[in-house]
């Protein structure tokens, strides 16, 4: 990485929309860690080149907790269900010499339907980052203690200090996380107003018939629900704020959005992105 | 696909928690129908194993329309960012005799965050789905307008009957849809209250001081905002009502999900999912 943004090689570059394409590393980090679903894809028989995809949660982080470890370029850390076949298929790429297992995280992020004249120019507000890489299991003790509570706190900020932690003996055994080693990344954001052809909007009868605009869309989050065991009266701070500070920020966004100039109109005004 | 179950094959038997794996044809369906942004991975060069996963807009469903098509059984269709490198992938895999281009989908929904009293007995309540299929670019004019039909009305229903079309010639040659033939699929579901183990429910201190519940989540719809070139005043009842029936339904599922007795419990109890 350099300047802060991802290389542009063969394997990233983005050919279609390329006015929506970005290699801006704070945007894709920040797409990879605000998704609260990642899709992580590799190929568990690569004599039939046919790729699985799995949901899983993760994020991105620079471990600096140990002194043999310095890779200056943050990594992406994998939590959930790390099957087993995912576990054999690392440890056997790294048997064979290789880096890892080829490995590619996909983030996204729905911010609004896009609704124009014509099914055609009907679209999405939406950001999305594609990282590639390599794969290994993480075995260091205090990276993998690391990564486990950079993961539990992606999904609610403070967390892992607000439960019963350390992990004993077991919970280390049966945890297992996944580190990526990004060598591509690209992202892609569109936002802004629908946007027509001029053979359509220059049509009296259709835009006086068909209703342009866009839905914003946004994962809201409800009011926490106490379990059965729970014995805590008050919803704590670090969850209360969380979800109130969460759905005003994502409502905002993706409510700025459905106003901003169309893509195309900014880029022929020479705006970047 | 037989007794509307898909069939448990290697590739897609689920080993880690099957106690929340389905194959069952109907939810599957419904989780790809119900997703406004599919995951699809492929190995764009075999010789690396290496996939990369494209954000695209897909649905499932039977053409019907064309005497010569009969296939028994539902396909992907695909549409968006139809790279010209994913073009011509699936167009070499035919002219080498092959099905297509294998291809993975995956549709995932969060539903809730559940927040246990340790970290590692944290989860999601989520549904998702990952098929596996050879994919081939839809040349058959009749079911490519009919694909594209179906794609304009999973993102709003009767959309497509509510703006300019039929698609005209320039529209029809630059509109590409991939369509999967499914070999494989799975699904899998996790909903309920938190579930801990009993080394840490015994414990009072820990029951004391740590919050346990669900916080639900779901994809939410904001008031349509109108572009600069709508002139229809009303928003239509296709838009209106679709935006508030949907939010409703929604937060109502991911709101009894957060209630129902934990996975692990009704297993024991002999429950199905």
């Amino acid at each position: 990485m350099e300047n802060d943004t991802y290389p542009k090689i063969p394997a990233n570059t983005i050919n279609r929309y390329k006015h929506q394409a970005t290699y801006d590393a704070d945007f894709i980090h920040s797409v990879v860690n605000n998704t609260s679903v990642l899709h992580v894809s590799f190929v568990p028989d690569p004599s039939t080149a046919l790729p699985i995809v799995l949901p899983m949660i993760g994020q991105l982080g620079l471990y600096l907790g140990n002194e043999t470890i310095d890779e200056g370029a943050p990594s992406v850390y994998l939590h959930g269900y790390v099957s087993s076949r995912l576990m054999r298929l690392a440890d056997e790429a790294v048997k064979r010499g290789e880096e890892g297992l080829p490995l590619c995280v996909a983030a996204t992020k729905v911010d609004g339907f896009v609704l124009s004249l014509t099914p055609n120019s009907h679209n999405y507000n939406y950001r999305s980052a594609v990282l590639q890489g390599y794969a290994t299991i993480v075995e260091d003790v205090g990276e993998k203690l690391w990564a486990m509570q950079l993961v539990t706190n992606s999904v609610v900020p403070d967390r892992y200090d607000n439960t019963r932690v350390p992990p004993d003996n077991a919970e280390m055994q049966s945890t297992r996380i996944l580190k990526m080693k990004i060598k591509t990344a690209s992202g892609k954001v569109r936002e802004g107003v629908p946007e027509d052809e001029r053979k359509d909007t220059k049509r009296e009868d259709i835009l006086d018939t068909v209703w342009t605009g866009v839905i914003p869309v946004y994962e809201k989050f409800g009011d926490p629900v106490p379990g059965p065991y729970n014995r805590v009266k008050k919803i704590p701070d670090h969850i209360g704020d969380f979800v109130k500070e969460q759905n005003k920020a994502r409502e905002e966004y993706c409510t700025a959005a459905t106003k901003k100039p169309a893509p195309l109109k900014r880029k022929k005004a020479g705006e970047d992105l």
